[in-house]
């Protein structure tokens, strides 16, 4: 091919990315999520406010943008104290419920059915109860033995659905392998789905032009910790390992909708190594401890570690720990910025929760 | 790293990669759905009967699968002609649609919504009603101007909703700017959602262990084509240029379920041409000519062809003809399979609609 045939496909590339940059982006979106964070609890802007307006189409107007905020990576070392976000987030979540509280003498309700004893499941419900009653949400628990019926789960939701001081259930996953897991899930009050796993709010989120209801806590978790962490999203090589419901799906996704260049790592993928060291960003949720080591990692990467795999160690409280997929000792040398575990998605994912639940009961009790 | 370390990750990929083989699928759906092929009119096997069980979690059970087929790549150069093939497929939806007639009575009916007068929908609908008349398929038009109210498509769409001789309709893409797409969209029956736009079709396409009442006629109209082309899919890199909601979407999740590794390249996308150099499998619709030139492929790489732009051209029946995104003269001296434009993914894309209505009329009948 000829240089000047080079340069007009250059040339090509160029006139369809301004055709279709984020300059087009409505400003007022931006001005009220992203320009004014501490008038908001999150950073994060709503997926529609990222939005371009029609993308490939030709001809549409780009409105000035040059208010737009750009975040900046910073190309240090950087943990992502998670755990001290969260807790920043946490204390904007108790002001609202205390406001609440004081206006109209409600409180946010989050109820959660745990089924089995899951040690992991049990540490995780945990967290959510402290982390409830510690902003003033009331925490409601249904448990049910391993061996229950699929009609005592959905017995368990259904009045949870009918009770109108909860704004929020979930159903603590995974389910015993008995129970069919997206039968139960389908019964949930799409109002309630706090955890955002809803179909229409995966499909909602999946969409261009579209708003779910809830965004899944662990993705909204990684991406409010990068932009409250000053880490551009937009234009990145984001890899995500792993495509579960609950996380590599969602989290792929609201990449996606933040202009991300995403690809997503699973087991069917051959040299995964090669294509996590290409990652700008890299979220891992693949529960396989260890898995990223340095060799997957390209210097300066920003490394987000949502495994969390138990292991024992009886100096622990509750006779175990929790490890991540990432070989943080060595990452830590290459990345310029990484989460820990625990501290780091963990909390954010909590934060969320309360959040999304506080969300809820605001549009349940139309409180502004 | 030691050369002992770089091995212990390499083996704990193999065994994490094992642990969630396809060797787990269903072979019960496998054998339906891809064993027997003559059996059924498509190829393309249920997204769920390609989920792998118990995804991330240890101790998953490996049943024997090794009966499933393996589709394997010819290394020859190949026009992926979707125009024969979906004459193939559209023989079999009229026998179908005559077997239903002759058992009960009744055919399937399908509903077209056009709102404007832009030349391409006009192209689209035509195609779409000589389809479904060729096949048995009663078809349906509602033609509104270009300055109709939001209320005028909605009563249209409603009254389809309402009529029992309907099983699939379609509002036509893209409408007049001062509609609201997704409102619209929204009042469509999901059981009459052929196009597969729904929100919740596209959630439950996304989210592993659920099946979409229908999957987007061009999504699935690329994966047929890939299957009867005898072209494996499962941990190829697939990327997909082009995130809208009626193609890149819907392919890039479908591309996923079938476990490619997939990545979305967007007009933020740096580097775009690196990146789809990559690609064992390039599927492309962003809907700009001549983008994706012989410096964008890897040298035996699957190109399939979903841009359709229409030029100026006297000579054709309407005044213009549709060209791809793809330099198709020099992409076929680099590809291994191309598709061309027109007579690629095109009638693919309509045959799928009308496999789509088929179904729907099946299930609406439940005729079997």
């Amino acid at each position: 091919m000829s240089t000047t045939r080079v340069q007009s496909v250059a040339v090509l590339w160029q006139m369809w990315s301004r055709k279709n940059s984020v300059t087009s982006l409505s400003s007022r979106a931006f001005s009220t999520s992203l320009m004014n964070p501490s008038t908001s609890i999150l950073m994060s802007p709503s997926p529609m406010s990222l939005d371009c307006p029609n993308l490939w189409t030709s001809g549409s107007v780009q409105p000035d943008c040059s208010s737009i905020q750009k975040y900046t990576c910073k190309h240090v070392a950087q943990i992502l104290n998670g755990k001290a976000i969260a807790e920043e987030i946490r204390s904007g979540i108790a002001l609202e419920v205390k406001r609440m509280k004081e206006s109209i003498g409600q409180v946010p309700g989050l109820a959660v059915i745990l089924v089995g004893q899951r040690r992991e499941s049990q540490t995780y419900v945990r967290n959510k109860k402290i982390g409830s009653e510690e902003v003033g949400i009331k925490f409601m628990l249904t448990t049910l033995s391993d061996n229950c019926t699929e009609n005592e789960v959905c017995n368990a939701l259904q009045s949870y659905n009918e009770n109108p001081s909860v704004h929020g259930t979930i159903l603590q996953l995974p389910l015993p392998r008995h129970l069919d897991e997206g039968k139960i899930l389908g019964l949930l009050t799409l109002e309630k789905d706090v955890d955002g796993f809803h179909p229409v709010n995966i499909g909602n989120l999946a969409m261009l032009g579209r708003e779910p209801l809830f965004i899944p806590c662990t993705a909204k978790g990684c991406i409010e910790l990068l932009l409250r962490s000053g880490i551009e999203i937009m234009g990145k090589k984001a890899v995500v390992i792993g495509k579960s419901n609950v996380v590599g799906l969602p989290t792929s996704l609201l990449l996606q909708r933040h202009h991300a260049t995403v690809t997503i790592i699973h087991p069917h993928t051959k040299n995964p190594d090669k294509i996590a060291r290409e990652a700008d960003i890299l979220i891992t949720a693949a529960g396989v401890p260890n898995l990223v080591c340095r060799s997957w990692l390209k210097p300066g990467a920003i490394v987000v570690d949502v495994g969390t795999t138990p292991v024992e160690d009886p100096k622990c409280e509750h006779g175990y720990r929790l490890i991540g997929d990432v070989c943080f000792e060595e990452a830590s040398k290459v990345a310029s910025a990484i989460t820990p575990v625990p501290g780091g998605v963990g909390p954010m994912t909590v934060a969320m929760l309360l959040y999304n639940t506080l969300q809820s009961a605001k549009l349940s009790f139309k409180f502004t």
